[in-house]
């Protein structure tokens, strides 16, 4: 096995904050972090929206023992093992607070969220082993510091530190990431939001994909794209304090960094998103850095057609797909179980 | 005296909609038209504020007459007689609905808003002759179609259709200009702010000045600006919804596309931001296309405070200034007095 070398300057906050932590009892915890869509159309880079589902769930067990760390990955698409970035972040926080000589963990994954499909797995799984061990460790950091914490499962699975998936999963709801001053501001959730997303199948679990998915975007943008992306953005985040989902299906039709650079990677884009707005989507756009899609609706009635609808044109022209129906949701990251025994 | 030719296109709305309507009574009709402010900070023409003051006053006195159309401007600084702004947009309005055979009109306008300042002068004038002659023929237009009028101000003051200043002063607020739609959105006012708008008199005065500011910013921006400017722009939309000023002077401090550029027009811009902050404004920006600059607070006695330091830091290094302290208006254009003798 070829070990991945990454520096992650987030852990050296653990470093300040947490050293000398002792685990003085065995404890089972359990937590669930939501799937997550980044950009949401003309969000690039600073929006993002967990989902109802899928969820990544994790499970730490503690017991007596000698620093042993052990992890079981349950998931065929998934890194396994000690690849896994959940194994990459558990060793470098427990190193970073000194608490592994007096007990030993196991960890275990299973894993809901798809792999590479532009639905914010490995921001998923991040959270998730970030939110469990600051239970575990009883540790107290600002949910700003446990985002830029997770954040390091971003540097590790794609290379660059993006805020986006993992805000949006700590936190639930849409999140909006202030990059001047690095704050995470929750937006409200709107009521009757529906998303479609429509997954090609065999694009996915491509390793190194949102890296490649970012290399096809410029590194300039005309004056006029900028502002006009910026006042789509304006509407989008004010649909969402005036519970707007015309609005806001309006506002994520718009892109101009992402989308006409990436479309080129999702067969039938172009196609698929006037058949989704023919048959009557509010707004329709590409899932994080794709290759999922995904279609806005106001119903669930309306979601299950778009969803049947759109798998069915990808099939029709030999493209394999599925769909999973899903909403924003409020929460973030939870507990499902704490079992501590002294 | 030469005439300026410049044709606007929303003139053709009228004819399409209003031709054939006849003055029938006589009527004298006041209006008032606040200042505003465009930018604000990460909003480059997507965003403006109507201000509490300064404001102009147009009255419209319509006889029995053979069809003249005679203007009257108060104030020094502004164009007068018939190169005023106020009298293209009425002579051009008056033909497109085949009004003046009929009757005569003697338009009044006196000028509260300063020229060339970055205060919305010529938004303030061309809102309130669109507003004034809309009283007198009774035409159904939408706010939309309104605002697009007047924006043919714009066009002929400053040679390009701006509509973030227009859209403030019709609509009052701050108003999103949603380019991708032409939408104009009305968003909460703050409860607290108060602006100390800082006028660097030397500076004022010339003509074609937004046209210059305007050419100063290069027509390309990097991917990392406009999404810092996009995060901060979402950041100030939120701040009015959760009615924040704290939040909307962070976001208000923070523009990647003029404030770079257009500070060099202004002298000690970077000096005077330093020094408004460290006094306790809570941001600050430049006015417009300047050459003002405001600054940000929540009372009134801190906004005297801003006002008195800044202009008393520039007269101290040989610039004369001197500022004016006001707030965002929740009202736009409004009527003042409207008295018809059938």
């Amino acid at each position: 096995m070829t070990e991945k070398i990454v520096y992650c300057e987030y852990f050296e906050l653990l470093k300040n904050k947490c050293r000398g932590i002792y685990l003085d009892s065995e404890a089972n915890i359990t937590v669930k972090s939501p799937a997550s869509m980044a950009n949401v159309g003309p969000g690039f880079d600073i929006i993002g929206v967990a989902l109802s589902h899928p969820n990544d769930i994790l499970s730490i067990y503690i017991r007596k023992g000698k620093g042993d760390l052990e992890i079981q990955v349950e998931g065929e698409e998934v890194l396994q093992g000690k690849k896994n970035l959940v194994y990459f972040i558990a060793e470098n926080f427990l190193k970073s607070c000194d608490v592994l000589q007096t007990s030993s963990i196991e960890l275990k994954l299973k894993k809901g969220v798809p792999v590479s499909m532009g639905l914010g797995s490995s921001a998923a799984s991040s959270v998730a082993i970030v939110e469990a061990l600051r239970i575990a460790l009883g540790i107290e950091l600002s949910k700003r510091e446990l985002i830029l914490l997770s954040a390091c499962g971003e540097l590790y699975a794609a290379g660059a530190l993006h805020y986006d998936n993992v805000s949006a999963s700590y936190l639930g709801g849409m999140v909006l990431t202030e990059h001047n001053s690095m704050e995470f501001l929750k937006l409200p959730v709107l009521d009757r939001a529906f998303f479609s997303i429509i997954m090609p199948t065999s694009l996915s679990g491509r390793e190194g994909k949102t890296m490649e998915a970012r290399k096809l975007i410029p590194d300039k943008i005309g004056l006029r794209e900028s502002i006009k992306q910026s006042s789509a953005f304006g509407k989008l985040i004010s649909s969402l304090f005036l519970n707007d989902i015309k609005m806001f299906g309006e506002a994520i039709n718009i892109d101009f960094i992402a989308e006409p650079y990436r479309k080129a990677m999702i067969p039938y884009y172009s196609e698929l998103k006037k058949e989704a707005l023919e048959i009557g989507a509010l707004g329709f756009n590409i899932a994080g850095a794709g290759p999922s899609v995904f279609a806005v609706s106001d119903s669930e009635k309306k979601a299950e057609e778009l969803g049947k609808s759109l798998v069915k044109y990808l099939q029709d022209r030999g493209i394999s797909a599925k769909y999973l129906i899903t909403r924003p949701s409020v929460n973030g990251v939870m507990e499902e179980e704490i079992i501590r025994s002294p």
